[in-house]
């Protein structure tokens, strides 16, 4: 099973696609920076559960729907 | 609205207490440090995915089941 967080990545980075929003847009709407957004959508970070918060909020999801079935 | 970590520590232990298993103990079957553990569960740890996944496990919960409504 991949890890988790390439997983959650690809997840991000779906959702972020379907809304039609580039990565910096997404980023500075949760008020990240860029190249961390990008390392998280390529699996390169271990995301923090505030992070995550930050995210689901971006995409007006709750944490558990952002994380179905990871 | 409390941080979402503090929430956390508080349906791990909750989670934990219903199970009947000590921190030592469920600590040691998700193979991370008691003392990790405990803070964890005083809402003193910024959580990542990869130890939420671990718990998860120990509860033998979906990640989305244990972070339901946080």
């Amino acid at each position: 099973m991949e890890n988790v967080n390439v997983q959650f990545g690809i997840r991000v980075r779906n959702l972020r696609l379907k809304k039609k929003v580039s990565q910096e847009k997404f980023a500075g709407l949760i008020e990240i920076d860029r190249t961390y957004m990008t390392d998280i959508e390529n699996g390169k970070r271990n995301v923090s559960l505030a992070i995550i918060q930050k995210i689901a909020k971006g995409f007006d999801l709750k944490i558990s729907e952002l994380l179905e079935d990871l």
